[in-house]
């Protein structure tokens, strides 16, 4: 590769953006497309396509021959492994180790407003009532993370710091070393029993859909929060609202869905347990996601290791 | 001291429950006050004072000649050093250590409610309204602690796992290492200027009163941060009302005030930039604080250095 290698940003907001950063350091091949017809157009002799939702059947096209490597701009790619239209030969990375920080002052930021019942000191606040409460600490709770990749790391350090205990729960086992206890993926009642916090970091592959189930979930303390900033479908998203409709959960703290947006009329919504936020808890900003995508296209110009590279067969 | 010398327990609402703990320890006398009648009657041959907010003047009484030890209920005791009732020869403890941790999550939960705008999502979710935005993190952002005690040290262990710069403001500079930069008494302007937060846990003594006045507040950033845990006179509240209705600083999160209760008509009810809590960013168990009385009652027996000596001299 050469800075003339055809590259396309595709994501449906600030593709050219994106596109104007690369070009600004010296890269002249650079598209950018918003649509499926701009990415259609575009798409003959690209190498590169750096893209966040796009319209994958194209990429079965005679003019998706050129294509060598998809960068994805987000972390999950279970999109991209259920699409059967990008050749083995290309090679799927996406980002890592960018969502840790932020995702993890998400974490704490929803459970302390929770566990500290900001709620109702504001509501004191507007009425000027002075009435001192107990709040409930973290420090001494029992955190479980199912996902102990670099986001799930980012919140076992500050859970650390909190002084709580931390249980894992991971489909490899390489990380066991980081918790008080690790639990495996057929073990999925033992390790959610005797958590006051779970928090859902795992890849959605064919083995973690609907992983938390009624069965599981009902298995959790009535009085444990739910922290979901994986993917949506980690949840058995129906069930899920039986469970919280029956009084079980103190809270449901949700970043993501089966379906986003989310319908406005999902009972979610109105839920008193469920705290609901728009997939935002893994922002990146434009510099620091254009930073990203630079240095590993520098890598793909020296032929070094890509970051992010995606194991096709281990579905992230 | 054997178990049977008196005990005297004093507080305006829950004296009997720590009454009822020790005896259930074995010591046998040990008296109950609420009022200021009950502690005038109990307080003839009383050994021992166990106390918060106790009408400090009847130890010049001459039944207050058995007195030798009081043991503060709190961590604060600005009100027993300003008091002229206190003979010299009574050792005066306070309570340490036991309110770093919730005091702690009391400051990471109301800065991160403010970072992460959660009042937005929270008046999103009531309309169904899905309109991601950007969050502040606090990652990257400078922190300055004013008073390095045990509290402060939780605040800076947490401050580090959120990857936040810490300076530090104390008056013996004995903890100067534990932060990235240190500041003297007389380097306030120093000290503020370059802060994203600044949390006062100082004890209040002749030198602290009214440390951050008006010139202090408008050398901060204007984006900036307020926090107050250690006492409402650390900072002048009148020009503190002032600077914020000029606009300046983001937020001023307030857990103590000059006057307690914080009066109905106090403007800073009503302030946009201002987060009241009712002095209960602190809070001891009951438990847990027997269990430091208790503690403290056995080192007395055994005549070993009691926990929390207040150092008459330097206020704390």
């Amino acid at each position: 590769m050469n800075k003339a290698a055809k590259i396309l940003i595709y994501t449906p907001s600030d593709a050219s953006t994106y596109a104007d950063m690369l070009k600004e350091k010296g890269f002249t091949n650079v598209h950018a497309a918003t649509t499926s017809e701009e990415a259609e157009a575009n798409l003959p002799e690209t190498e590169i396509l750096m893209q966040w939702k796009f319209p994958l059947h194209l990429l079965e096209r005679p003019e998706a021959s050129s294509v060598k490597w998809v960068q994805s701009l987000g972390a999950g790619v279970d999109d991209l492994m259920r699409s059967t239209s990008i050749r083995e030969d290309i090679v799927i990375t996406r980002v890592v180790d960018q969502f840790g920080g932020p995702m993890s002052e998400y974490v704490f930021a929803q459970l302390l407003y929770v566990y500290q019942d900001i709620a109702r000191s504001q509501a004191a606040q507007k009425e000027r009532s002075w009435q001192p409460f107990l709040t409930q600490l973290l420090q001494g709770q029992t955190i479980g993370i199912a996902g102990l990749g670099s986001i799930g790391k980012e919140v076992i350090r500050k859970a650390r710091a909190f002084d709580m205990q931390v249980y894992g729960l991971s489909y490899s086992g390489k990380e066991a070393h980081l918790v008080d206890r690790h639990f495996g993926p057929n073990e999925w009642h033992d390790f959610v029993k005797d958590l006051d916090v779970l928090v859902l970091i795992l890849p959605l592959t064919e083995q973690t859909r609907h992983a938390v189930n009624r069965d599981v979930l009902l298995a959790m303390k009535p009085s444990a929060c739910l922290v979901n900033i994986g993917r949506g479908s980690l949840i058995a998203e129906e069930e899920l609202i039986d469970v919280l409709r029956s009084g079980h959960l103190r809270a449901a703290i949700l970043d993501v869905f089966e379906q986003e947006p989310l319908p406005a009329d999902n009972p979610l919504w109105t839920l008193p347990q469920a705290y609901i936020t728009p997939h935002m808890s893994g922002p990146s900003t434009q510099e620091r996601l254009g930073q990203y995508l630079l240095a590993n296209l520098r890598r793909y110009g020296k032929g070094e290791p890509l970051t992010g590279v995606v194991d096709r067969k281990a579905g992230y």
